[in-house]
């Protein structure tokens, strides 16, 4: 057998590998963000609440105050695109028996877990194919829900909230509606707040645009202020678990990057298991300068489902 | 003029009164069960949640441990009557942009205020006509939400959690289901746990009725064990807030009275304004002897709905 | 035994008649328009729907040509108060085998008897509590669909179409938006058209009106011309079966006198079992001076429903 | 330059040949069943539907007598898989005005093209990713709707429709569940009654199969007899617009060949255009040994959608 030219090597060699790589991309098993819970991981950074971060949240209750966060779900709300959201009151119920028991329930039909206040879970947004962990839209999204990052895996969020009033801190009722929340901000309104970030847990920011809501929607719909990458880069690294606004979206909207739609979407829950909560009531926690609390939210454990609807509870 | 017999008088004078009164039935304005906290509350027991209840609650949280106490929800769960609950993942949308964002959610349509995990509100359930506090369904019921009673008109519900675990009390796993559960019962338990319901308190009954669940789904709807009007009464008396159970309906169904359907119900919400939570997870509780804790939910603020879907916390 | 007078037997007499009509409107048991068809029927005009009107319908085919009267059922298309349509289509489902099969189907939700192009039945309105043929709402409308009425029992409507063009007739191509169509108008439109009213007919009004479909549906939506009263008992004695226009509800819209709602309504499906037959397609039909077709409709057999949606054929 | 051994070229060609290929297939631009109404045809074989049909049908109308070919629509119906249909009638409305108009409507939501009797749409059903016309799912399926291929494309459906009656062919009152109707049945059934196909018909399969509906759903649903791909073949190659039957799938399900799944719908639906109506009522006509009929159907124009309800028409 002769043998073969060196030149010959190389390229059947670089056919051979191009060809391996151009496979793997064809059956997206590149995982360029692995979880640091392990490659089985659906939960994200809710695995950074502890026992001893629901006892640091405890002893943030010092009065007794209930806030809910939650909108009331109704008719009218801001929605996204053309998600919908109907509720009727059908005919009622009338049971057997001289007690005369009459009851009815309510018909409800729309992208709950995507409108009015809601908590974004990891099977939500992604890049391209990729999601969270590595997994791929291609392989889990299915008619009947999520296979995989639905948000019943999440689980109960008791953890410490911290506010951050970026609209007193500028001074303003309303940041306005192209401002983008910076690292420097978020130090900024800590430092006046004497307040901090630590490991775990729930951010919220107060930008006034939450007062727009049910007073003009086609405003507090167009844009919003909220944080960017940066600001977005310095979470992931204050290893926080869920980030709230009074916003529909958390980050600035649309990115000043006209290039760009929700990447700190994709920072978040894409490349670091961090949740969103979105169009969450502050004011009354920034009236009271409520800036720690016990933020207690459990998503409904809506099987296979991309988000929850909800009525988080902060407790101080 | 002549004078009017006495005898006319009374037949003109008791017809008189008996159009009043039909007229007054007629028109339904009266108000058998009128609300202690006043002729325009919407909110029942929900009052009983104060400040000084939020910090006994925060006592009791001691380890930190966190238990989700809401059902998952997913096709083929049992569902009361014709209800149904449908999801489904649409095709994704693709975002404009070099970072290929693209984000997919779900359409749900289903009686979600009552069906799986569920909360009832004020407005779910009544004696002919008459709901809570004396509001008749023929003037709040309408097609697009209940006009009063609604359940986003509950507010936040965070307080002491007092686990009665019948089941162990009998010596059983699990209680039979036409087991009536009496106020000798609620007694012994509560005795055997070394616990007691205050006023204010959320009380949750594990009869081990809920590991039917979508386990024996035909059993488990069939019928279930749960408390009787006595047992009822005496939570009236103690004055709780909401009671749970690991049943669809916490109270004995069928009733072992015939000629009644659902009366416990009548006596929480039309009689008393207390809530029922139904298809709770008790399981984990029971294990761990937990027959005390923090109970935090908040009740989707469905406009004009007549319950919440949810997934409740116990923590302590 | 004294004798009672005269006057006083009056009263009595007289409240005791009273009473019984009291109690019998209370009840709801009067019929004040019974249906020809019996006492049984819930079938209304449709009745008139004969093998020889089809006969006579088959006769009008001439040309083979085809109109499809229903609009496109889509989001953004005009809906009546807080009606809603919503479509989505799932991920796809792959079946096992080597050939591949893959299928989606889609998810609506709304009000879709009574969205877009819609069929009324007689259980969709009626006057107070009475519905046709002197059936009660409160006692066939149930939650699950109503008990009578349902647009099941309507049956397949084949039989000679008449279009009556009042837009041509009055030579402008669209009326005003709070035009009433008088007898004299279908009269002279008519006398136009060399066309004219058979017992068994379906009656087609093409207003202009529709043009504004997706086009200006604020103004399409806010009023319509359409039949007054005069004109729709003209229709009633006619012996028509349904009777259709290119406006979202028939009639003239508001009413010119401000104390009345519908009333057409009332007289067309209350009094008289007429279908109305609303946001059809009518461009086509005018612009062929096609005055006479076979319409041929089946409602969907939506068990207990008000109405339904279609796309009802002529064919000449 | 020195030159290259032709061994070296074939490799180096095979290579770029195969890379070519690949990358065509990846992008799924290869068009191995291109419509034979053109490139941009949507419609399929409702193209041939023609004045010269209609008219052909037109001539078959006899006696006048119409028959509904549409199940009813209701709960309990049988459906596939875990598609649902709930239906509800919500309190009604009260409008302003002495004349106390009150109405109701429904709220709907299922699969409803997809549900009941349905009507194929060219969008539902491919091979892989490949639809109808060599349009790709990958391109054309979208959340809000199908952007091609949508079931509002179709168009009335009047023509000429043949009744084979399998069953009475084969002597019996259904066919077994497994039962594979060839080219010899159609024929043999064909011959029996004096019949045949022509291009352009719409088919109907009675199997005596649809008798179940209602009655015993499991047996139902679990297999059904149709015909197998040979007679598909036959159909196609007749010309046909629609096969119908009273079967939920119109094939024999499941298919003979355990590595096939549903291999007739792709035949007709993704190769040829042709549609089909499931779940329709055959036993009248079959009863009548009406053979001919006119098949007058449109399917709704759901914008986007994969099917369509309906209540087909058949006119004798």
């Amino acid at each position: 057998m002769r043998s073969i030219p060196l030149r010959r090597w190389f390229a059947i060699v670089g056919v051979a590998i191009a060809l391996v790589a151009l496979g793997a991309v064809a059956r997206g098993q590149t995982n360029w963000y692995p979880s640091k819970w392990g490659a089985a991981d659906q939960r994200g950074a809710a695995n950074r609440i502890t026992p001893a971060k629901v006892l640091e949240a405890r002893d943030l209750i010092k009065t007794g105050k209930l806030y809910q966060l939650g909108h009331v779900y109704e008719a009218g709300m801001p929605m996204y695109g053309t998600r919908h959201y109907s509720i009727r009151i059908p005919y009622p119920f009338a049971m057997p028996g001289k007690n005369q028991a009459v009851y009815h329930d309510e018909i409800i039909s729309g992208e709950i877990g995507q409108i009015g206040t809601q908590f974004d879970g990891l099977g939500h947004l992604g890049i391209g194919d990729l999601f969270y962990n590595g997994n791929r839209r291609s392989e889990f999204a299915k008619a009947e829900g999520l296979a995989k990052l639905g948000v019943e895996n999440v689980g109960a969020i008791v953890t410490r909230g911290v506010l951050i009033d970026v609209a007193k801190y500028k001074g303003v009722a309303q940041l306005a509606g192209n401002y983008e929340i910076t690292p420097a901000d978020i130090k900024g309104a800590l430092q006046r707040e004497g307040a901090s970030i630590k490991p775990g847990d729930m951010v919220l920011f107060h930008t006034g645009w939450g007062s727009l809501w049910m007073k003009d929607n086609t405003k507090f719909g167009a844009t919003e202020p909220g944080i960017g990458i940066a600001a977005g880069q310095m979470l992931v690294d204050a290893q926080v678990v869920v980030v709230g606004a009074d916003t529909w979206g958390v980050e600035i909207m649309p990115n000043p990057d006209p290039t760009l739609s929700a990447p700190v979407h994709q920072l978040f829950l894409a490349k670091n298991g961090i949740y969103l909560h979105e169009n969450l009531i502050t004011e009354e926690l920034a009236r009271d300068n409520a800036y720690e609390c016990m933020y207690s939210y459990a998503p409904l454990r809506l099987k296979g489902a991309t988000g929850s609807p909800g009525n988080p509870i902060a407790i101080r």
